[in-house]
């Protein structure tokens, strides 16, 4: 998987889910085939994070993830493609999908910050880059 | 779906999760063949429900589910098997594996809960039981 010349798919978007239910309640789903690209086949969540930790700081060859804040907000860092862009999670109703190749970094995590994440991969440590330049380099920047 | 001699799977089993991380910050990951007995074809979380709200009120001809609070705490009622028990999830690292044949309600819900649900099959109307004497009667009781 160290073949600069891949393909990779590396991009990011920021998504919105509809909303169930009314003011006693609510509710959001996420469905490969309803709205969602990619069956789910992990799901982790972060949570008690300190604000001055920053998390992530690695890319994946082919994982694809979906990250929502259910509560709290936290602010997610990608660059890809020699794009830098910052987003800030804070609404359970919106998320953030962010393909293989995008270097990513977590930061200011509120106290109730719970970032749950839905990955179209069992986990494998070899999927990761964890090293910056090697991520550079494969992704052909 | 409507034979009530079928052996429909009813069981309710509390279970806790490996906590990743340190006092920085936490991680709780859910993977099938790993930590999760099913495969997860979706993904749903309740949120701003009112403390005075019971919701649920259905079982499931087929559909097995892992319910964890993944902030907040929220009472589950089960009975199953002429069998009532409540649970409290008040703890990220904690579930409730519910199988299909489970009628369930939720309330007490703490103003920040948010009850995240893992579910082994797609939204199927025609899968839930929503009326409790046909509960009774396809469940045998």
């Amino acid at each position: 998987m160290s073949n600069s010349n891949q393909d990779f798919l590396c991009d990011v978007k920021k998504v919105f889910f509809d909303v169930k239910g009314d003011d006693k309640g609510r509710l959001v789903f996420f469905q490969n085939g309803n709205n969602l690209s990619f069956d789910i086949k992990r799901v982790f969540f972060i949570y008690n994070t300190k604000d001055c930790i920053s998390r992530g700081h690695h890319a994946h060859y082919k994982t694809k993830q979906l990250l929502v804040a259910t509560s709290g907000c936290v602010q997610i860092n990608c660059e890809w493609k020699g794009r830098k862009e910052s987003f800030v999670l804070s609404r359970p109703d919106m998320g953030l999908i962010i393909e293989g190749m995008v270097w990513h970094t977590m930061d200011n995590f509120s106290s109730d910050c719970v970032l749950m994440v839905l990955a179209d991969s069992y986990y494998d440590e070899a999927d990761y880059v964890r090293d910056y330049n090697e991520f550079l380099r494969v992704s052909g920047q």
